[in-house]
């Protein structure tokens, strides 16, 4: 890993001393849906006499995340938030897996898993040291509701809750960096991104937005296949987010 | 004053017991912005060796608050956000107060007073106790970074930050209703608007949601003309955000 102060020099004629908020992609670099979802499920099986691989649901259901949010990125629909699509989704498995008899109370307390998540290990001691120094708000495409449900759950101390709901656009359209760069009333390289995705953070940084890279090389499990390492000189590369605080606070 | 109960039963069909969200009027209502500006500029003024009535300043700062959102709301001119609006304000006032000599660091930290705020006494408690049972926003004319700076100096236990910046336009411009009623995934009738202005709950209902009018008869001084008490059958009447928590919670 090259030093920090190496990586930011490389950055442009703005360091990392300038940054005063940080943005974060949620699902995967602050929460660890996987074992949540699947834990959330499982509980419920438990309660209810239902049995299922529920690991493999979770990961079904988080497979239908991208394809969810492409036909509204490609206008083939209406804006549909993440409860909407995850909903859908539900639907789908519930039958594919071949559970039935749940009512629509059920069915809603179950699509809420997403807003039950958990922070990996080093999330909330990592966040809190970064609270003393930066602004920290949500950049995500999960809905308000979600994150803010997640907030609570997961002891979460965001300054701010922003994502796509509030511009009714998905990641990675224009509109949500500029929008969140604006309310924070700061110019892009005063807002870091922390993302456990490549992709995220190539999208955060021609916006002008600095860029850290939190490994999670175990957010699809053990057998992810992408996202297992940093894949460019962002402005800082991290294991954690107490990690990130270390190099940032 | 008329029983929770009765007010809701007027309300319509959907009693109080379907409110999820809070959402608040800040400045007047959370905050006591007078005491806080004027204490603010005196303590500068004192450092700094100037002599003014701070009060009379603060005053005078926030006349200019409805005819500078007026020259946006009209189409004037284009958005411009709280800070901007208090800034020019400030170089108009400091000019008639006779303070002079103020480089663009003074100046810029001055204008951050309306970020510096702080809750009247009841505001921390009666916000922690409601947070434990509703979904707590700002809904408010004041700028994010205004917003935020002031939940970190004052200990606003907000769940999330929205205000006219997110929209881009000035309450009661209906975007804002709206929007933010959209981003918490609610019905109208499922968010009760905080304020100590009658004006704002007019608004407030006529987008759907419950009212809760707060009285705050010192907010502009101990001559205040309006906002003395609740001018309408607002869904709940209270002096202080405790007695509001007494009467959600």
């Amino acid at each position: 890993m090259d030093s920090n102060h190496g990586q930011a020099k490389d950055a442009g004629k703005h360091g990392l001393g300038d940054v005063k908020a940080l943005v974060f992609d949620v699902f995967g670099t602050v929460v660890d849906w996987r074992s949540s979802v699947s834990a959330d499920l499982a509980a419920f099986g438990q309660r209810k006499g239902i049995e299922a691989d529920w690991v493999a649901f979770a990961d079904a259901w988080r497979a239908g995340y991208v394809p969810g949010m492409d036909r509204v990125r490609e206008g083939a629909r209406p804006w549909a938030n993440i409860d909407v699509l995850h909903r859908e989704r539900l639907d789908v498995l519930l039958d594919e897996f071949g559970i039935e008899g749940l009512d629509e109370a059920e069915k809603d307390y179950l699509n809420r898993a997403w807003h039950r998540l958990s922070g990996w290990p080093d999330t909330v001691p990592g966040l809190t040291r970064l609270k003393q120094r930066y602004i920290l708000s949500t950049f995500s495409n999960g809905s308000v509701p979600c994150l803010i449900g997640m907030a609570r759950h997961a002891g979460l101390p965001w300054d701010a809750i922003y994502s796509a709901d509030v511009v009714r656009h998905f990641k990675p359209d224009p509109r949500i960096y500029r929008g969140v760069i604006g309310f924070l009333g700061l110019h892009p390289h005063e807002v870091m991104l922390v993302a456990a995705h490549n992709g995220d953070l190539r999208h955060g940084r021609s916006h002008g937005m600095r860029t850290a890279y939190v490994n999670r090389p175990t957010e699809y499990g053990p057998k992810q296949s992408k996202d297992r390492a940093a894949e460019s000189d962002w402005d800082v590369v991290v294991s954690s987010m107490t990690e990130l605080a270390d190099r940032l606070c």
